[in-house]
């Protein structure tokens, strides 16, 4: 599906193994600073369009990573945009040029960072595309507007590179990391780059620059499609839509067993967002078979085989529809729906106020692994792992996308924060998703994986799960990157 | 939406008050077959093509109807149809010309009724168009091919009436109530009839013979495109998909609550597909709350009040989708997916088991309605015809397709089968759209409906239910049908 092969005129580059050949990937660092001004050469404005939590996370990594350079990062926003104060509060003031109205910072900059929300972006890009400088670089973040084109029968303009940057994190990460990054080399979100358009062949360092200067760890390839199927796929799914429906359906059924509220919500959501997520960034996916004892491991086994054909069944169907563009529409029509009336929120069903009983007892004890709750969620990803891998997806961003970008970003976040606080928090493309998917696999589950979790497991599936080629793929990413916990306030 | 006037040169036509104006209706019985011959008039051949539930019953009930003119029905089947063995059986026959290919029967017919699957209908309409007579009629009975045609850019032929009768209930009901209707006048299933092409100014009689013959007590009209939302958002909404997800939530919730087993069964699902379905059918939607006492109406004024507007949310945003062609596409990328491979079934889910149980001890004591459940249930009806009717739905559409479809066909079907078998059982279409929607009932009722139904009632959307239009056109449509219980084998 995509060349993960790549040369750079900039950058030192470096061969990844992942199973069936190799891929190209740029160990990034502060020690590459001194060569952006190669990277970005013509490039003497950035336009940052959007202060959301990517926005400024970008122009804000982006500026201390140019400082030194004679290159401005510069935020735009929408007139009225009630972000301007907490730019203003990071430096970025209309008096030294470096905040302003998006359309007159877009129509001044050599690349622009298009950070807006979804909806606005489908709104507003001819506005923006039409005040571009001649051969002025488009950057984004995201392959929403790839499908929005799609879907709508628009292209992106000629005559300017269209590049994109993905970090493989949510915004606070990206910023967060990177300041932590100051005392530890690497750490960071890692990003995966794609070129859509190269009218003047200076596309790819000009991405890799830009990631470089993002501060993360590794760069790998892919193109706009095929990020935008994992992301707008792994939201609905192993990312956030599916553990949604993961831990409302196990922490039903363990109530329904006879567990009080707090034992329930330990062995359900707290298990997933503490010790399985800790386990699998330290030590890989089997790690949280092999910590079980005897015992363990069959309720892993049989709860595994139970679970994996039903996630795979959903994998499929939010796959299928992402990629027709059924799934954007749907999203379109809610953004029309919802314009008078704001969603509902999540955070209100009985099992969110237990979170907060016991996060405040964090810490009395270890909490540890529970096998049922491992096996479904551990089925769970491994299906969204095989379906990406069907459908062709480089096995870096596999692994980002269905793996790293949860363990390591999301679910340290909903632990700190809890899942419901996600749910109902996070970008609205998001929120739309993990609406409509996360009841699916709930319901997929307790109706027919939990109901089969006694019988026998599938030893052939479970030899699958061990022999797999994402825990070498897994290992090779982990090893480009200092293991560094997110310190979420 | 719909001109819902329209006359006749064959049958007698009546007027029908309804909020907001009138109907013209037609009201069917065996009195009215000795002037079947006039509205078939240039009919000497019916081909029924299929031979499911639908074209089975519709086969059955034209040929009793027909007895005694000239006018021959023939059963159509693809090559190979296993369905041959059992339309032989029915006594139609290859000897007596009664059975046949479905293109060489297509080429024959001088009304061509098309009841195969939606998706052999999807594949193969193109074939079965050129196949026709000049000036052969094109009949349906759901407006699924209109939908798919708009969606695929196809048309109908030129030159051919296009009628639909629309019978509103499942294709055992159409026959056996029929068959009932030789004791007890009237018997029968209501029907909508759609006149979508006209060319020689026969197709309104045409259509109500049709109607007639099938058995309908009244028939009243519509549009294609009207039927095709009304009839697949409902689906997806009242009369399947968030039944499912309502019995599932309620039984969860019994449980947790400390029900056993067999009491959250007979609190939920037994509830709506019993007493609450019965009260329906027999006395209308407010004599559900009247028979509650004082404590009861309290628990179901609260619910109510919490259940509407999440209701409401879910059935909008079927509505969009259904209408913008979305879900749609879903059910044939679900068709593609499941080529290789069947759906998972949802019967083995643990509350199914219970059912048998349940069920075996009926008629040990009458079950009384459960408030916090007619609570959920009539919200949820109610969410729908609102809906509808915002939508510009006739009044009759409205309430054959929320209200009576449901009391008097479905749901008994349910109490005699249950629900699960339903869900695994009913069209493809409808499977698949209860997969879909049936989850999102049951999230948002869980997570936010269940949370908020301590709050007090809403007095103003109490009144609104007790003062609501739908209550007077839905007496209005009784009126016109003696009130039969099914008997379901």
């Amino acid at each position: 599906m995509t060349s993960t092969t790549y040369a750079s005129r900039v950058f030192p580059l470096e061969t990844m193994d992942v199973p069936g050949g190799t891929e190209t990937v740029l160990r990034g660092g502060r020690h590459l600073f001194p060569l952006l001004h190669r990277a970005f050469a013509g490039v003497r404005r950035i336009g940052v369009l959007g202060w959301g939590p990517q926005g400024r996370a970008q122009a804000l990594n982006l500026r201390d990573s140019l400082t030194g350079t004679d290159i401005r990062v510069t935020v735009g926003l929408r007139p009225g945009s009630p972000s301007a104060t907490d730019a203003r509060s990071h430096g970025f003031t209309e008096e030294d040029g470096t905040l302003g109205d998006w359309l007159a910072v877009a129509a001044d900059s050599d690349l622009v960072i298009l950070l807006i929300a979804d909806a606005a972006l489908a709104a507003h890009h001819e506005e923006i595309f039409a005040a571009l400088k001649s051969g002025a670089a488009i950057g984004l973040s995201h392959g929403f507007l790839l499908g929005h084109l799609r879907e709508t029968g628009g292209e992106f303009p000629a005559g300017h590179p269209v590049i994109a940057v993905c970090p493989k994190g949510m915004g606070d990460s990206v910023r967060r990391l990177y300041q932590q990054g100051a005392e530890v080399n690497g750490a960071g979100i890692n990003s995966s780059y794609a070129v859509h358009a190269d009218p003047d062949g200076r596309a790819v360092d000009l991405a890799l620059g830009w990631s470089v200067a993002l501060g993360s760890p590794y760069t790998f390839r892919t193109t706009l499609e095929s990020e935008y199927l994992s992301d707008i796929v792994g939201e609905r799914a192993i990312l956030l839509g599916a553990v949604h429906g993961i831990v409302e359906s196990l922490y039903t059924r363990y109530r329904l067993d006879g567990d009080d509220e707090t034992t329930a919500y330990e062995r359900s959501c707290e298990n997933i967002t503490g010790p399985i997520a800790r386990t699998i960034s330290r030590s890989g996916l089997r790690a949280v078979r092999e910590a079980l004892d005897s015992a363990g491991q069959d309720v892993f086994d049989r709860v595994y085989t139970a679970t994996y054909g039903p996630a795979r069944e959903i994998v499929a169907e939010i796959y299928d529809e992402v990629a027709d563009g059924t799934e954007l529409r749907s999203v379109i029509l809610a953004e029309r729906r919802l314009g008078a009336r704001e969603m509902s929120e999540i955070g209100g069903s009985p099992m969110w106020a237990v979170g907060g009983r016991v996060r405040a007892r964090r810490g009395e004890r270890e909490l540890s692994v529970d096998p049922f709750t491992a096996g479904v969620f551990v089925a769970t990803m491994l299906a969204q792992i095989d379906e990406f891998a069907e459908r062709g997806h480089p096995w870096s961003e596999i692994v980002n996308e269905s793996v790293i970008e949860a363990v390591d970003s999301l679910l340290p976040y909903m632990h700190a924060r809890d899942v419901a606080y996600m749910v109902d928090n996070c970008s609205r493309t998001a929120r739309l998703g993990a609406r409509r998917w996360g009841p699916r696999f709930q319901a997929a589950y307790e109706q027919i994986a939990y109901p089969a979790a006694e019988q026998p497991a599938d030893t052939a599936l479970l030899e699958a799960f061990v022999a797999h080629p994402a825990h070498e793929a897994l290992s090779a990413a982990s090893k480009l990157r200092p293991s560094v916990d997110i310190s979420v306030s």
